[in-house]
């Protein structure tokens, strides 16, 4: 029997880069969470401590920061293409790298009717995501990008049915063929090409398209109402391979007012907080390539 | 020696309530997360263990999701006018009351242009809050109402400074006179009245106002901002007697690129956690109505 | 009509300092986030943004990682009054200082039976909280110290009920005479000195006569337990002048099995996260000495 | 091109069950929070919105906690088990079934020396963990179980070198050979049989094996560390089939104090949030059986 080291990755997680443009008076602002991983033979740091192989964190740390500076960072696809490809190429042990990358949104503050210069109110709807995975060298290397967005909380106070549905010995849910539908959302979207993508523009019509069918498609099953919005991102954008949903139905319950001779026509709801329903599902073209390494999330050895 | 019992309340904390408006297909939302407490003397449920003064937690609870039908969920503040009313004129052992609500923000879907009708995309931007105290019955009642908002993250790129300060033997900072400068405002103003009040107009105003000074202020401080903020509020609103501010410093340090090379004329920063700097001041009419029991929050005991 | 800066304190906020006493090959841990703010007329930085009179929270950081090597960190307590009283001596215009600490405790990790020397693990179980306030000098000096305890979850499965109580149209609540009882328990106790106290074994009785009495008192609510720690801690400790409970009462909701025609008497419960009844209560000596600023925390003016 | 369905999955989670033992006047209680998923044929539910095949996710809510009662609460292993097992064999259209445990651990108020029975204090330290999956029916079935931990927070003050990495461009970093080492690990094994296994014991002991290492290993990097755990875990415990750990380092970076005169060789510290590293490892035999489903975690899709 052997003891030996299976998969395994190392690197900085949650740089918090901020980037100012202030070439002009007006300047831009771009405000990210930046983690970087590495992957390849670095076994005698695991069997015998031996660091020589070991790029430490803390330089992937100062390249996030370096790289804002250096290479830019106006798309976060552009900016974690550059940082995982020169990991990859030119630090020599690295065999694969992972960027991932969340960046927070910023509205112009409004004075007067006229957008502000440099000042800049935090939207707090949904975070932007994006993932690159490189791997190998010269012309067998593989690259992968996913855009995505998570946090995004709609709801539609009608337009949506739970019935028909299966029953067992421990169902007691009544159907119901009006309800509030709600979710926090994650979406995940893979790239089958990484130039010639307008990310900005991507990113922007992806998320139309979602929140469009969100509200637009009657609703059986939030299973249905996701899976519309996969098929309209892939009907959309023929770069799109798939996309992945995480959707936890945020339950509003209709709050029982009979002991206080109150009629509640899905008026008033108590937005619970746990347990919640989670549906999870992907839209796929059938002639999608691999997806390789490309849902290997950072931290999802584990 | 004796031992005795002081100050107490008690109350139900976080009741999440959801008010859907459905009465034409134009349907509208509020959305509030709401903590009552009641003051009074309940001394024999603490000494003795005698509840028979005490109105359970659960009836303030049942009494916040039908007052939402009865009294319906327009302004926060009406709302908890509503309540904490209630419980003092209707409950008697109840001497006083304090409501506190939060209140998030939705903002409607639009879909080719239009805004839908019945879908909502949360905006996660800032919270509103208010508390109502009440306190005595009939012609004695006193009431106390505040506004607020909180989790307001607002950043300037420039134009503002932080120089000329005192220094002592535990003084490293440089002075600088151009720094990001950026916050998580809190803010709570106390009104001087609660009749004849547009709850709504007034809290869009007075966050329109904070926003305003917080971008125009040439700032030689967050101290002096702050300053500036309540005194627009105050110079605008007659019925607003003080506004207080806590208003942690995000700080943005410039990251040190000179190893690789590099400059760094406040482009590149680094977005730290823990610790911030953290300012908290009040700006307040020197003719203000008394304070009373408006700043003593429903979590404020210990 | 005048508009004037009002009640106002500023400060570095969550410095996370952890002191290694080395000196024997048992090496000792604190692990401490403290939170200082200096009081004071520092008007003109308000209403001038003239720094000449403000010690930048900067300077109050490295003064808090500095004390825990010149003055120490044993008993936070001491730590936090050797901080606060240097602002107020040391720093011409402050006027009054105010420190807040938490304490994250570690235990030894046990191989083969024997305490390890440099190993620790981090107990979750609850913080210990101190704050100090200083204000004036010379002999005029005044000194108020609390310590305190937070996030201590603690329940009893049996020996609690809650019956007896008022009623009114909004009450659907049941009576029960056997109940969970469950809280994350927070509790401040005010000293009426601040030399002469050993602060470790305090905090080690205090806690103790804590969990005894939530344990041994037969309850009737909530609030009788409370009182009747903070009589039991008074009793014993006759330099502590009062104590302040902060209780939310984590419901454990008995699980309606009777559909599936299973019995549940009190043996499975849905452990609810929100809403909460929040209890919060002072048990005091009748001759307690003013609590002053004691109580004035450090994120309290808003 | 076709637009088709890809992998998903459904279900509830984070139901908070509560389980008290009270046969004898020594209660027991299991606090866990377990979320389950279903896995199969739904694509009706996804491209039609026909809930035929659906069992709800208030269903298996309903059975999470009916399952407390009816086949009882002791080990998470076998209580997800069971779980996993009824879903795929009671429930026609489910195919597979993934259920996940966290944990939390109570200890036993202790009174004049002596265990309470019916009082617990919460414990905070780690938060064990379990996951179960099943997969086919009848002879065909598999079943996949894991252990595991996570947030347990491990510190030592020195033993942990790091030093001889690799170089480049961008290293600033200077070598140490002394440091404080801190983590707070995740754990996850995978067993390689479901039965005859004693669940209670072979966590204490892994826990205790992961904390021995980490304190008698001389560190000369986390990833040297992590192996070593593992490497223990296998020797001995030969039902393991390999152990996953994720640990983020903590980083405790020492306080420049020289600037007030004052040497600081390894006793203060700032404890640092974010960014941080994180080694990801797996050990594993070479002759493990196939993981299978084992690591597709429950909110794994995206």
């Amino acid at each position: 029997m052997g003891i030996v080291l299976g998969a395994n990755q190392y690197g900085k997680a949650e740089n918090r880069v901020v980037r100012i443009y202030r070439d002009s008076p007006r300047h831009e602002i771009r405000d990210i969470n930046v983690s970087t991983a590495l992957r390849g033979d670095f076994s005698r740091a695991h069997t015998h401590g031996d660091q020589a192989d070991v790029l430490p964190t803390d330089t992937q740390k100062q390249t996030a920061y370096a790289f804002a500076k250096e290479k830019g960072l106006q798309s976060i696809e552009d900016y974690g293409l550059a940082l995982a490809q020169h990991f990859v190429d030119d630090v020599e042990p690295v065999q694969a790298a992972r960027v991932e990358v969340e960046e927070f949104a910023w509205e112009r503050a409004v004075i007067d009717g006229a957008e502000h210069d440099h000042t800049w109110i935090r939207r707090g709807q949904e975070v932007r995501t994006a993932s690159v995975t490189v791997e190998g060298s010269g012309d067998d290397q593989q690259v992968w990008v996913t855009g995505g967005l998570k946090d995004m909380v709609i709801l539609k106070s009608t337009g949506s049915e739970f019935a028909g549905f299966l029953s067992d010995p421990y169902t007691v849910l009544q159907p119901t063929n009006d309800r509030v539908m709600a979710t926090s959302l994650t979406a995940k979207w893979r790239f089958s090409q990484h130039t010639d993508v307008d990310w900005e523009a991507t990113y922007a019509g992806v998320k139309q398209l979602l929140v469009q069918q969100f509200a637009e498609v009657h609703s059986l099953a939030l299973q249905q109402t996701l899976y519309e919005m996969g098929r309209a991102v892939l009907e959309t954008y023929g770069f799109v391979a798939e996309i992945r949903f995480s959707a936890p139905n945020k339950h509003h319950f209709v709050y029982d007012l009979s002991p206080f001779g109150l009629d509640n026509p899905n008026e008033v709801f108590h937005a619970d907080d746990r347990p919640y329903g989670l549906i999870q599902a992907t839209v796929t073209r059938d002639d999608a390539p691999d997806a390789g390494p490309a849902w290997y999330a950072y931290s999802g050895l584990v």
